[in-house]
């Protein structure tokens, strides 16, 4: 039987001096940033420690995530990538920019699917693109939208999957679809798979690139950051799967490699080879979460809408029924606990963003000044 | 009496996973990538021990290390900048390169002093910029042809202080000159000054932004991760002193600070705050080297040229007469020694750059392959 992983106190977390913890006082849980509050696994601590214990701060060696990507690729989700065809990169964000830099001219449009991670809106301006947005339908991809959207020929499909913030995995027909679509209309399409090792019991993960002619038109941007808990540490991978879209990142900025973090290599490395377990238990311990939280929401915010994520820790909440704009993060701001407001992600009005990759204490402690609001 | 920092034994040089020890084999001395060979400061070592400890890696916090970086730039150099001027980014390469498109358009011109660091011609063509380039003479900047360079319109300079690979330190009347030539033709600059702290004894390091009239046309992009060996943990600083250059930096991608490491982050805070006296030692240990180097090229390698650099722990060395191109590093490569060609600095023919951050075994090692080399 597989154990949850332990908590860490509340005194504990505060003591963290990431964006997380730090940007707001001691009287604010703070359930935006998408942190986890867990302690590292111990392959990833036990790494880190030896790198810190050596001195071995110098550059990140290129390649020496290539095996471990693929391996966990494999274990994973059964997807056999090349591990030649791995692209070491700072994060995710940095990856997307470039790649966008790549495939769109200034002034392009770019297909994403909204609502989504605020980040998104940035890193097209700052590509010098434009947003094409086709809105989630009840979560799902508008595939009537999607015809019109591709058939104007945009420069590029953003895919975001499994979609943060909504928790929603895209299956394998859509994505088939997206295929389809994509090489029809000869659209590039990039797909941010950071949550895919946070798919939660119930649902399945499809890689874009491991379905049938994906690699011709694809290009995945992954990071064991979200899973491991590894942003600090500046590490994500571009994987292609075809010579095109090899010789596409092959046109990367020669700095590109040299920009990702050495610690985060060598924690990547460390989490895609020896992970599995952790994760496992962390899959199980965010499955926990989520049914702790359906039932603090049925029973003492009955008034908030919601759909379980299939993945993440990021529940999405329909708050509309408190307010209109920001006015739900607003009023549970006032009483101690501050949440991701929905407008950021593209979202009209009355929504708000939820970590809930915490303890029980902060989970319980959090819906109860939320239901205090009320 | 300041004792130098202890030297780590070989073995346990060989047991790090970065780019420098990972590169080559087990029969070559690497002396190539700017890495250091030391342990790392005490103060550095505690902070990231602490935060593996306490799985501190999430996000960096922007603003963390201000009050820092003011503070080692008034104690080292006399230098007051404004700490809520300081803009974190993941390293100095990131950062030109953000700053480069926001002063410049593609296919405008950018003005580069060669030899330089081989980097700087990708940064410049990831920017779309064009190299406008004016070689130094005799290791200085040549005063009449800067004067013609900026007549000329350029869109910006790109200053290297200290000048990597040939180790010089800027004196104020040159940066005197550079800001007086660029106030009169409106030409901004940029100026890297990641070697500032390393500054040897005999040398004195002037901040750009420290001269009168420079903040209202430069700005500079510095980093502990030079002086202090944080490479792998990605963070660097974009500094600037008036509200015209404030603007200018406030046009960064937003996503600019998020890119920047949270262990970096914490390292230089501490570095900054707490790191004097161990930098102190490093320099005179640098200072020991860069003796012991001296008398090894005198006695050993007569038929090498150099001057003995002002700061960093980089030797310009010129190998002209072993041969011309790529030939001398060959030569010493096949001997079991790796060093930096100097055609990747831009010099046509015949130069290396050597590592001597190093202990006192690798430098005398690595001289005796090279002298038996000949």
């Amino acid at each position: 039987m597989t154990e949850l992983l332990p908590d860490e106190p509340l005194h504990r977390l505060r003591e963290r001096r990431s964006a997380k913890w730090q940007r707001y006082g001691p009287d604010v849980l703070p359930l935006t940033i998408a942190e986890m509050d867990f302690a590292l696994a111990d392959v990833v601590k036990d790494t880190l420690a030896d790198a810190v214990e050596r001195s071995d701060t110098g550059y990140v060696m290129p390649g020496v995530l290539d095996e471990a990507v693929a391996g966990f690729a494999e274990r994973r989700w059964g997807w056999r990538l090349d591990p030649t065809a791995v692209t070491m990169t700072l994060d995710v964000n940095a990856g997307v920019v470039e790649l966008l830099r790549l495939v769109a001219k200034p002034g392009d449009r770019v297909v994403v699917n909204t609502p989504v991670y605020p980040p998104f809106f940035d890193w097209l301006r700052e590509a010098g693109t434009v947003l094409h947005e086709v809105p989630l339908q009840d979560g799902r991809l508008d595939r009537p939208a999607m015809e019109r959207a591709f058939a104007s020929r945009p420069a590029a499909f953003l895919l975001c999957n499994p979609q943060n913030p909504v928790g929603r995995v895209h299956t394998p027909d859509e994505l088939r679809f997206v295929v389809d679509l994509a090489t029809r209309h000869g659209v590039p399409v990039i797909s941010d798979e950071i949550h895919g090792p946070l798919v939660l019991p119930g649902a399945t993960f499809t890689p874009l690139l491991s379905l049938p002619g994906a690699a011709e038109i694809g290009v995945t941007v992954m990071s064991a950051s979200k899973a491991f808990n590894l942003a600090a540490l500046k590490c994500a991978m571009i994987v292609t799967g075809s010579p095109r879209m090899r010789d596409l990142v092959a046109a990367l900025p020669p700095d590109t490699a040299w920009r990702a973090g050495h610690f985060g290599a060598l924690a990547t490395a460390a989490a895609y080879a020896h992970g599995d377990e952790w994760l496992d238990r962390l899959l199980l311990t965010l499955d926990d979460r989520r049914s702790r939280l359906a039932k603090l929401i049925r029973d003492r915010l009955p008034s908030i809408g919601w759909r379980p994520p299939e993945a993440t820790y990021l529940a999405w909440l329909d708050c509309r029924s408190l307010g209109s704009g920001d006015e739900p993060r607003d009023l549970f701001f006032d009483a101690g606990v501050a949440l991701e407001p929905g407008t950021r992600f593209g979202e009209d009005s009355g929504y708000l963003r939820l970590n809930f990759g915490t303890s029980v204490e902060v989970l319980e402690l959090a819906v109860d000044r939320m239901a205090r609001a009320l």
